[in-house]
């Protein structure tokens, strides 16, 4: 293993203080080959919502700490020149857009305000992201300097959700959460003419469902922990290439109807 | 013709001050089987955006104007109200989300305001309307009284588009118009949810894309005119039963993927 190249040379996710972003980090800074740079952000860094990135930040070197908060244009841009400083002429070769809010509003409970507040988190703070860390994204792959598509050269993750799925969603949910679901599937929309619109700029870009996970999202009912959910992603993201974006995969590398 | 039933008896069109909602209510008015009430409804029925409208209304007396800004909630339920008193203890039978609004916002320049705009028109309007308007569709499935499910019975129709489809959206547009894609992919999804949870209830939901048409939207580069459009989408509705609930069709009755 120790003789394998790293997944990307320098990598950000978004909303890294908990959950699968927080092991996200983690897996990638323990890994035999790490990344020279891991960007964690997330909205709070300080407080006891970040107490565990912290921790993490102090223990491995890579790991740089970030504040980013996908929904305010000011933040992201902010976010871009502390990245860039860091990267000192380098790109970014993977944008983990894992940053995300729930929501259990049904037909019946849905109001405007609630579905317009995740729809800016789930869809408008991605694209945002996408928007302003583009340079340096491009950057990335320019430095490659080869053919093909990869998280090791230049990549956006999306990080989604099965039931953003139209085919699928009605079978697995009961009541249907529509602005979580609307939300993903806008995402998924997304993620496509992004793959589409960037692949020659040498941009790869797929949305990945992470399973059912126990996260404070998730709940303590799921039935994935956040390391064996996270360690799927990451062969997965491994494993990406031309072949694979604006593809639908889940963390095993399963493929996913829209 | 004329020994046949109307499509529906009472029937609602939001955004029929121009462009396919305004031909969907002339055609259904001048059909040899008019609706008993058509409410065609818009944001501002006076002034010389409403005229063509208001000319209908003089000429067909199964026309009822009545105002309905979507997005509004105080609009949309001061509509229910004026429609429930004009359907004097009668259901409604066919509700037309038509209103929405284009976009070509790309994602250089998508803009949060923009995005939020088009995603508040184009999926938050329908849910709300769907929402309040909610216990005269079921009362007319009720009236019904017969198994199955119909636009004569009780039926929500959400005008989508193709470009709302995130398999074939890549494959039509050169340039992907981020927002306007994305509120499609998601009103997909609600249309999806719906029709799953709505049809025990005896609704019908369906999303119809109406083809490129030359109106104010679509310009006059389109190929269709909105005659033709909405003659197309009229049979498709008349054929829709409860195979063809949760599904997405274009005009001539085509079935296309998410």
């Amino acid at each position: 293993m120790a003789a394998m190249a790293p997944l990307a040379r320098n990598v950000l996710v978004t909303g890294s203080n908990r959950g699968i972003g927080l092991e996200l980090v983690r897996q990638l800074v323990e890994s035999p080959n790490p990344p020279e740079h891991v960007f964690a952000t997330c909205r709070d860094l300080d407080g006891p919502r970040g107490k565990a990135l912290q921790e993490l930040a102090a223990k491995y070197s890579p790991v740089r700490l970030v504040q980013l908060d996908a929904v305010s244009l000011a933040s992201v841009q902010a976010a871009v020149k502390e990245v860039e400083t860091q990267l000192n002429g380098k790109g970014l070769n993977l944008l983990i857009n894992n940053a995300g809010v729930n929501s259990q509003a049904t037909l019946q409970s849905a109001q405007q305000e609630e579905m317009l507040s995740v729809f800016t988190t789930n869809v408008v703070g991605p694209i945002q992201v996408v928007k302003e860390f583009l340079p340096l994204l491009k950057k990335a792959a320019l430095e490659a300097g080869k053919d093909g598509l990869s998280c090791s050269k230049a990549a956006i993750i999306n990080i989604s959700s099965k039931v953003g799925s139209i085919e699928l969603c009605v079978k697995i949910l009961k009541a249907p959460m529509y602005s979580y679901c609307a939300s993903k599937a806008a995402l998924n929309m997304v993620t496509r003419c992004m793959a589409e619109e960037l692949k020659d700029a040498g941009i790869l870009c797929t949305a990945i469902h992470p399973g059912w996970v126990k996260t404070d999202m998730g709940t303590e009912k799921a039935p994935l922990t956040v390391e064996c959910s996270v360690q799927g992603i990451l062969n997965v993201l491994a494993s990406l290439s031309q072949a694979t974006t604006g593809v639908f995969l889940d963390w095993e590398g399963k493929s996913l109807p829209w």
